[in-house]
């Protein structure tokens, strides 16, 4: 029996193309005693994983060239030779993409997740909602009356950042790429404003929206969108930076200039911090509960964009840097049974 | 009785000028019910007074064109008509620029600095060792074994801040501007490694002085020299932001452009925050307790430069941008009596 996997087949220089992806027929494994098959329900596509498809330094492994992308994987149990496994179990984990793959199930966790599609365990409640909860709750902080700024607002991350700062009370501004995603965050999600910054003058836009300054300024796109920010920062402002998309398609030898920050840091005494999900491990349990719970109770929206089949991967990959999807971007490979 | 006080005449358009400034000569005052006559013995010159004579918002007002400078100031009671101060007794406070004021008293403190000279007062047990301090070890918090990198490493401020680092363990390199620098860091002081970045490479340079990264950048004047030190930047390094000499002169229009922070800090989840002592004012007793025990005993050494005469305020205010200060700038007005 065959089935394919998505290779890396050669590091990008810049904006990846198809040349950076190849697709490679392999046999399905059998599972051996102790490891289970699985088969590829969903695929998450994350901005992340252009950073490991270069040779560089980072907090993950690069990929390797000739090896499969790896990534996020909602996968349901076709065959178990597992105790603690059984077939028809749906797991999630980071794993390579391929449609179907063997595993000793150490790198998997079970899908819990009520009564909603086990691809939430890649959305709202997997890496994206955990990011924006620990970006917003644990270094942004938001207070009631405090005026938040989202970018990336009807992201994937973005349009739960921002749900979360409502919620304690703070007037929260969405920077977004289009009309539809501007409609998206103020009516669906409930942002206070949204603003369009292909409109142009940005900065006089958001001086508009944020006529009190901002507190909170919930990083996830970088260049000259947060360069434009960066003079309404309020006296100790809180600036979690979670990603700059704007950056990571940069040619070998470029730099991401633009504004820099010390300025800014000074006059309002401002604070900036990066993070991954992985630095908050320890308070994983509190936000899952947090999130499980606002779902439940419909206090909390998402949307997702879906591609079908496997082959989608890398257009849904490179849509993420075009601002395509409304909420978070997945590949959905194939129905569980 | 004449006397003259220093005037802001007109707001710089970049680099401060002869025309900056104006000496005005004026009477001196009487000091009336609960009020008390000063004599101004030590004056300070830094460099965030440069963004209190342009005219924007910061965290402090801006200077008043015609009026007075106002700054850090040591001074000696000449005549009191209030209790709590006889005439003799050394104060400090935050006061003109003149030779002599009466004040109410609201705005000064008793200078107690053991057996040091009161111009101590302005130097390492002032505002400058108290920046030191609460950046180091509130903010940047090194540890033992961390390699801690001190911009402006020779100046009012890096002085103290390294041997703070080398004080709980830690690898201390020094980034300053001359060979006598550089001697007196390492030395006077104890630090590591002095780099010295007219040498020119100096990503070359830190690479070399950092085999095993940075964890705390003490980031004391932004610009190129620091754009070379993000690559190093370890996991969760932490960039207290005590100044940015660099950028404090751009004219009108023109910003402060170079590296972006955010990739970097996203790679490094490191944490970068802007800060002025006052923020810590909870914590000011512990400081001076703190850097007085440690002068006294010999732990903590620092250097003083000392222009001679109320007319040389100006030279000594635009020497801090040429980096001509080994350690905190002063100007002695006159002897104490």
């Amino acid at each position: 029996m065959k089935q394919e996997q998505l290779i890396l087949q050669k590091r990008p220089n810049g904006m990846p193309t198809k040349e950076t992806f190849q697709f490679r027929e392999i046999e399905i494994p059998e599972p051996k005693d102790e490891e289970i098959l699985l088969k590829t329900l969903y695929v998450s596509v994350d901005p992340y994983m252009r950073g490991r498809m270069s040779d560089g330094p980072s907090y993950v492994e690069p990929f390797q060239v000739g090896e499969p992308l790896t990534g996020g994987v909602v996968a349901q149990v076709i065959k178990s030779n597992h105790d603690h496994f059984k077939k028809g179990d749906i797991v999630r984990g980071n794993l390579p993409f391929q449609e179907y793959q063997v595993t000793n199930t150490t790198q998997i966790s079970k899908v819990e997740t009520g009564g909603l599609s086990p691809r939430t365990a890649l959305s709202v409640l997997g890496m994206p909602g955990l990011t924006a909860y620990f970006g917003m709750m644990h270094i942004g902080e938001p207070k009631e009356g405090e005026t938040v700024v989202v970018s990336g607002a009807a992201g994937a991350v973005g349009q739960i950042a921002g749900q979360l700062a409502k919620k304690v009370g703070a007037r929260v501004i969405g920077i977004v790429g289009s009309k539809e995603k501007a409609a998206y965050i103020t009516e669906t999600l409930g942002y206070d404003v949204a603003v369009e910054y292909k409109k142009g003058n940005l900065a006089g836009q958001l001086k508009e929206a944020c006529p009190n300054g901002i507190d909170v300024y919930y990083e996830n796109v970088g260049g000259n969108i947060s360069d434009a920010v960066w003079p309404l920062l309020n006296t100790f402002a809180r600036v979690p930076v979670c990603g700059a998309i704007s950056s990571y398609n940069l040619k070998e030898g470029e730099a991401d200039i633009g504004l820099r920050m010390q300025p800014f840091l000074i006059k309002a005494r401002a604070k900036m911090q990066g993070f991954i999900v992985g630095d908050f491990a320890d308070h994983f349990h509190e936000a899952y509960a947090f999130l499980s719970e606002a779902v439940a109770n419909g206090d909390l929206k998402f949307e997702e964009t879906i591609k079908e089949g496997f082959h989608s991967i890398p257009e849904a990959f490179l849509g993420l840097f075009s601002g395509e999807n409304i909420g978070k971007q997945l590949v959905k490979v194939v129905d569980g049974e």
